[in-house]
């Protein structure tokens, strides 16, 4: 197996730095506190439009067109529209099978946010907040969803596979991510109590994920999980017969390495890819499939500046006044490392680059010069990163 | 010259048919109802988002990645904030002459639409009216949004050229286009007293805008006239040495060739280019760089069936229920007819296809199906238009 894909991240659950437009108006940082600063009518106008607009049809026939075969589509816990004040959206993830059958794609459909947050980042829908797995109902909540998502598109063609969980935040990244200082609680009172997702309580949700799921789903569609950014914790985990097609998912962003130590030049990312996640990667292929569910080109060399793990703006860094280097050295560097990141998860089983599409704008705001390498349509658009061979016919 | 351009239409000036979304919930069929049905709240929300998202840094990074050196951006008349309740979007377009800055594209401004219609399109921004040439004070407001465009926009680096006003609909072409029964107007007595554009005061007009953006504009920088659907009528027009860089736009899609009474086959497409067309441009083209402004590689035969010149279910003209040919038939169609069409605009001085994007599902609706065409991303994407040879270093 060596899935080439993509995430269409910022289409069913919001990232303000993504499409800052969402948010105009108001001082939300996440999806949760959007619907509680506009009004009904003008959230369910931005929503709406938003998701008719920012993934079409044409964009699967852009992404098949990059070589790739797979698409990993992150979901909100309210997909089933049963959590006002927010809006479901089934009939988005429906349309999306449509044109994946057309375009010939396969979907991996990834529950992204769960009520309480599972780790508190914004893109968990809820900044600074890490209560999911102290509250039972949530817990419960999340199984139901699953179920439900099983049960709608377990039998699709188009579907690859569902992961149960995006990013639960473990013990062992609590304090490299420090959600809880970089994404601030809006209420004190909701975020008391945050704490790390346990990795003995993962591994009994998983389990009870996986049976809840298998129910409906074929054994052919994968059950894929997230190690929580603890892959070794994984070794010994559903090696059992009685759960088949399991794939393990881990995120590896340069700017973590940075943060885990690594020097920020081209030559020590390189060494890093090959040395530390390469052989991480091979080893832990023994036990699981593995996929880099989660990776890009983003660097703080790049960027022209220590980003301190990838703060921007949003988090009170601001970027540099002008572009550091010329095209062509950008292009340089970043077609290095994306030659050395494919190579290492293929190591694997593959992986998707995060993110297909963003909407900032490097050029009129100097503050995201850098973080359009974020952005595989613009990557792809020059030559950052390479079309992929089509592996079809 | 040889221009390899593509239009930016329905960011800034709405089609209904291009994005659905932005109607949704109302029967308006044009931009100036579309307020008028919507909560000035919602109509905002929409109009902004849309705005922020349809067009971005990142598609002109796409475009070039096309081989394509320039746009051409439909504007309406109301870009400057004065014809409440539309909104103005001055700042829209600055940004735009940044991103062709960066990513070394070249702009030609297109004004779109003007009060009291000058074709009575949909995208003329008023269905079934033509009434702004018999308005003096429209034709007045209009000469001073061309003076205030030429001298915002006239000196910008990035700007190829501003074109004096788009389509007018003029005699010839009055009983074909037929808008009036095409695109029923919602109130009668606006619409009374609609009439054909006259070549006499067209000309007139033209020399008059001509004067009034000279003076901003250096003569580097295009003065782009519309036909009116009535190419011979042009000739002898500003020849005079005191109008210097004059360009003149056509336009030419396959539908109105059908019109015209071309079969709906590849060969009879082919010769009608061949024949018809580009000995037209040849011709022309002694009296003045032309370009065809617009364009596509949409035709009746891959729709599958005969679409009256180009009638879609929103003119009560619906599609088949599946597609008519094979993905590769379909290919051979398009490749076939972008490799002709190309050929012969390159007798001229270059084009813009039309257009960039749309948002429309020919997956999930049928009668949508062979309407992608229209989209030069799918094009791309699906190898139906070459990428263009970077004429460039």
């Amino acid at each position: 197996m060596n899935i080439k894909g993509v995430n269409l991240g910022n289409w069913l659950v919001l990232e303000k730095w993504m499409s800052p437009a969402l948010f105009e108006g108001t001082t939300a940082e996440d999806e949760y506190y959007l619907p509680r600063q506009l009004s009904k009518e003008v959230y369910e106008a931005r929503i709406k439009l938003h998701r008719n607009s920012y993934i079409t049809e044409r964009d699967f026939a852009e992404i098949k067109s990059f070589g790739l075969d797979m698409v990993r589509i992150p979901i909100p816990y309210f997909i089933f529209g049963d959590c006002l004040p927010f809006l479901g959206c089934t009939e988005e993830l429906d349309k999306a099978f449509a044109w994946a059958a057309k375009y010939g794609l396969q979907i991996l459909i990834d529950l992204h946010t769960v009520p309480g947050s599972q780790n508190g980042f914004d893109n968990g829908g809820l900044s600074g907040v890490v209560k999911w797995a102290q509250q039972p109902e949530s817990v419960e909540f999340t199984l139901q969803v699953l179920e439900k998502l099983a049960k709608r598109y377990g039998e699709k063609e188009a579907l690859w596979g569902i992961e149960i969980l995006n990013e639960p935040l473990t013990e062992k990244a609590w304090d490299t991510f420090n959600s809880l200082e970089r994404y601030p609680a809006v209420d004190p009172e909701m975020a008391k109590g945050s704490a790390p997702v346990q990795i003995k309580f993962l591994k009994a949700f998983y389990k009870e994920a996986y049976g809840r799921m298998r129910k409906y789903m074929p054994k052919e569609k994968a059950v894929v999980f997230h190690d929580g950014f603890d892959i070794y914790a994984w070794k010994d985990f559903m090696q059992e017969e009685e759960f088949q097609n399991v794939v393990l998912d881990t995120h590896q962003y340069l700017m973590v390495a940075e943060m885990d130590g690594c020097q920020q030049n081209l030559e020590a990312y390189t060494t890093y890819v090959k040395e530390v996640l390469e052989p991480m990667i091979e080893e832990m292929e023994q036990y699981f499939p593995v996929i880099c569910g989660e990776w890009c080109l983003f660097n703080s060399l790049a960027c022209g500046h220590d980003t301190k793990g990838g703060r921007s703006v949003l988090n009170g860094m601001e970027g540099i006044a002008e572009e550091a280097f010329t095209p062509e050295e950008k292009k340089k560097i970043y077609r290095t490392l994306a030659d050395v990141q494919l190579a290492a998860w293929e190591k694997g089983s593959g992986y998707f680059y995060w993110n297909y599409k963003l909407l900032l704008d490097t050029v009129n705001d100097s503050n995201w010069i850098g973080w359009d390498a974020w952005d595989l349509g613009k990557c792809v658009a020059q030559g950052w990163f390479p079309v992929q061979e089509n592996t079809e016919s």
